[in-house]
């Protein structure tokens, strides 16, 4: 059987690189174009550490080349670069899978946060791309809004206590996230003297990715007020999540987690507290609870930029194209 | 003037190094007797840093040899073994400042949590040696039990807000420590590989610092449920606690955490994101706050060795001796 | 075809579990056997991370379970455990590749630094498997002693300057390594705080690697004597040796890099100084160079788990069998 | 007394603030000028950590304005600047130690590694501030170049043997320090991501702190050629240096040192191998050698902001004004 061509524009970034390394290995897709803002060089030029394993041209991003090869294309831009590039490659049949905020948000939620929205016909169909909660829609979509890193951890982490978490009361997300996840850009925040050995939180209690999370527990049946967090580990990558809420009735949370999940290929059930690491490299969302009196603390880890990105784009675009959900999609973590 | 001669018992660990450090720069005391439980050999070779700086003889801890010059023993032991040198040093007139949990809890709390207590009538008396709550009580004591280090991160964070939380709801904290806060011990968990580049949680609503919080707020007039789950940082020292709970009526948490620290020496209130690098080295307690609806986070920062253990004890003997509250306190961070 | 099976021996440490990594994903050969010293178990009790990932049961290693279904056996044992394993292995025809010093040294060498050899039959026809020098014999042998890793890097970037090195002058090696090195042992040197934000060199010429690479670069005409020392990095993972000395005649440094692996498959010449970073999960080696008056500086970068041991390991399984030298050799590494 | 007044001109950057820290707690000098090239806001604007502990107000750079109060200036200037700032300074009487390489090399190297020489006058009556090998120039000079870091820690490793070193071969100096030596400048070379569990060469064989080192060692009678390769590691301050060299004759390198630095206060000779951490937050050199055949390996560790710039620097004037060598250098080390 032939692959299928596919395209990555905006491959300069971290999700890029990983979008690029998993497509070097995709036993069905076959990565044919490869696309940045400027174009210029090779694969190898682009990042180094592909010298000597693939030698493809990059190319300054265009809709109507791609749309001459491609059946799909990985957008890994910024916001509103995003949506130009989506409605321009759909326009053409293009399938889509975006990684950007451009999609994920009701209008109204996106232009509070992020601006004008200059794609509204496509957002409405856009499906979040969480295949626990989506999967069948994913299989139908021609666009797929690929989740953010935090509200991939955060939901998963509390969408098994939709008929238990305590009405009118809030949800607390206290999340922690490595540098990759605020992508290349070099400023003195991500200066290695300003992160190694510290710790801090940032944007608590008003990050963008929290009306992404409310919006989609929403739609799971949790309306609770959703207090977001989040934290800059001095690790590269990984993420952990905390989630705390108050829950009625008895409840063993643990087991709720386990009878969830247990047909989830790529959501692992920890008996113990579940460790950052043991997820890096990987697809997998490892997830422990435990609880005190009508408490439950959930504790929830994944690669940022796989679970949280590139390797959950993938899955979603295997969904769009009746593949395996696993087909390339990485399981072994990069321990030790 | 001639300087108060103090001890420490317990010099091998890492608080233990702190006290010998500080001491060695202190205005007032005189570290005049240094002990660990095997005694042998010279300061420079139980920390191999102060080769050349310091040269005492190090000696098995003796209360008796202690009490013939030392009028104030630091205890940087393990609970139970710190009860046993503190009943015998206070009969001997020796003042005590404990960092272990030894006589930081009421009596049932205690025995709860750590076993049976062996020195009862000490405990009655014991002050809780955090100086924002217990200051003039903590100059007429003759035992003081330094606080824990989370517990000093919590309750600073917490306090304030005394009149404003919410009755009947939790409050969670959500707490990270580097890794100096387990001590020296040698295992698994400690081994660079398994924690360098990770990041986890651990005895989540278990840990029993979660006691000693909740008692303290409670002589605070904050009696709401505390469920604390602490994480372990990839760094060596420091800790930042995060502090989610519901407040009834309006407040502005910033201006309420500036108000209640005004003439607090050792706690800084800032405009921004607290960052826990900016605490290492010194005593300071760093606090920031922001809110949402009737929400409030708040986030402090603090050097867990020093703050957390031996500059927070200094203080206290400070006190205790009437000498200036900040006399050899450190204040200026290791940064960068 | 249907998968060669083969067995892994010492599979709870860290080159065990790469070892296990690679097998899973290899196109031709099926991890049959996972031998522990104690056995118990299945793969994610070993390693956390296998969980939902792999589900063998662990075994206690024995040769003739082994030699049953296996045709080959990877050992990652101690030395003097392995050589018994290989020795039993071998006289029931399976064929060994040896990750531990057993047979990498002559028998005088071996026995200076490790004591009694228990082996020397197999020690005679036993093949160092550096495939860049000895390709063909690895394709022949039934036993192959894989290189140490600081072997490994050292002697590459080394035997290209066989001709101009000056003679009776000598050589020197800075080396450097991340912690997963030294294995899984847990004991003060290893803790994490003694290792964060610290560097030191151990055992400078006095290291057992250093005979592995003069008896090697020997064989390769380079008799100049060596002088070796190895340092500890603060990571994880990863190895970056530096290596001085004087030439005679005119040489262009970089270029007679590339002359000499021009083609060679896993060692890549770079043109700007080698980054430790994009070598680590792969199994290449990175090599640059450059030189003032008569003195040349070479600076070589490997994983040490893969390319220096469990990577080349499978390469030479690969050789050994007859199939693709590249077959399941990782080549994109984990950066970021 | 009262004490002497002393300004930091250059305070923004990390030798500028070590220069602040070291000056608020000294016996003598009183810091009395803190300027910048903008000048404006107050210490804890420009340093956050300061916040609460010092409140002078950060001006912009003025020689005339220093001149009216001081008697001494630092100069944490880059090169070029420096000069400009040391010739008005000198000219107002003003003493002057100067952190950058302005006045550290003759005139015909200055000119081939930096461009032209803008104060020829002052450079000949520079003295270089290794109080190791100048203390007595240094008691007498207004113009002290205070050495640089990988100078610093090389130098004191190599001159004790400069009757050893064998005439006509190399010394190889294979060096490391932490990011902190880079500055804060912000560029994609120092992002977290691009250090953190990374390691490399940069500038081998082609550094300008190797005709600094050459230089100074040729003043102590060591003419040998010296090849310096300088590696960033990753972390934030601690630099260690690896010296390797061919003796003649018998020596015993470690007693060599000891005899050498008997009465040095601020060198160490350990009978270990050096750890860089038990040197940072000090002004010591720790120094380690070993030998093997006619090879000798030294490791020295200093902490690259105080030995190798600020403490120096302290020291340097302490000297010039006739204070204590120590008064206020510091000697207990971060550890942990």
């Amino acid at each position: 059987m032939s692959k299928i061509k596919v395209a990555i524009v905006g491959a300069s970034g971290y999700t890029g690189l990983e979008l690029i390394k998993l497509l070097l290995l995709h036993p069905h897709f076959e990565l044919s174009y490869v696309g940045t803002s400027e174009g210029g060089g090779r694969l190898g030029d682009l990042h180094a550490s592909l010298l000597g394993v693939a030698d493809m041209e990059v190319l300054k991003s265009d809709p109507k080349e791609i749309a001459k090869h491609c059946k799909l294309a990985f957008l890994a831009l910024p916001h509103k670069t995003a949506m130009e590039f989506a409605k321009a490659l759909l326009s053409l049949n293009v399938k889509v899978v975006d990684l950007s905020a451009d999609y994920r948000l009701s209008l109204e939620s996106y232009e509070k946060h992020y601006g004008a929205h200059l794609d509204k016909e496509h957002l409405k169909e856009a499906v979040y791309g969480l295949s626990e909660i989506n999967r069948e829609k994913i299989k139908k979509a021609s666009l797929v809004a690929n989740p953010g890193c935090y509200p991939t951890a955060s939901i998963l982490a509390t969408i098994p206590f939709a008929r238990f978490i305590k009405k009118n009361t809030p949800i607390f997300i206290d999340a922690k996230s490595g540098v990759s996840g605020r992508g290349k850009k070099v400023s003195e925040s991500e200066h290695f003297v300003n992160i190694n050995e510290n710790f801090l939180s940032y944007n608590a209690l008003k990050h963008r990715h929290e009306p992404e999370i409310s919006e989609i527990l929403n739609t799971q049946n949790i309306s609770n007020g959703i207090f977001f967090a989040p934290h800059l580990l001095p690790i590269t990558r990984g993420m952990l999540v905390s989630v705390f809420f108050q829950v009625e009735g008895k409840i063993d949370a643990l087991q709720t987690l386990k009878d969830f999940y247990k047909n989830a290929p790529f959501v692992r059930v920890r008996d113990e507290a579940v460790s950052l690491k043991l997820t890096v490299g990987t697809n997998f969302c490892d997830i422990y609870a435990t609880q005190k009196d009508d408490v439950v603390f959930v504790s929830s880890s994944i690669d940022n930029l796989l679970r949280g990105a590139s390797s959950q784009a993938l899955l979603n675009a295997n969904l769009m194209f009746g593949f395996d959900e696993d087909a390339g999609i990485p399981k072994i973590a990069y321990v030790p």
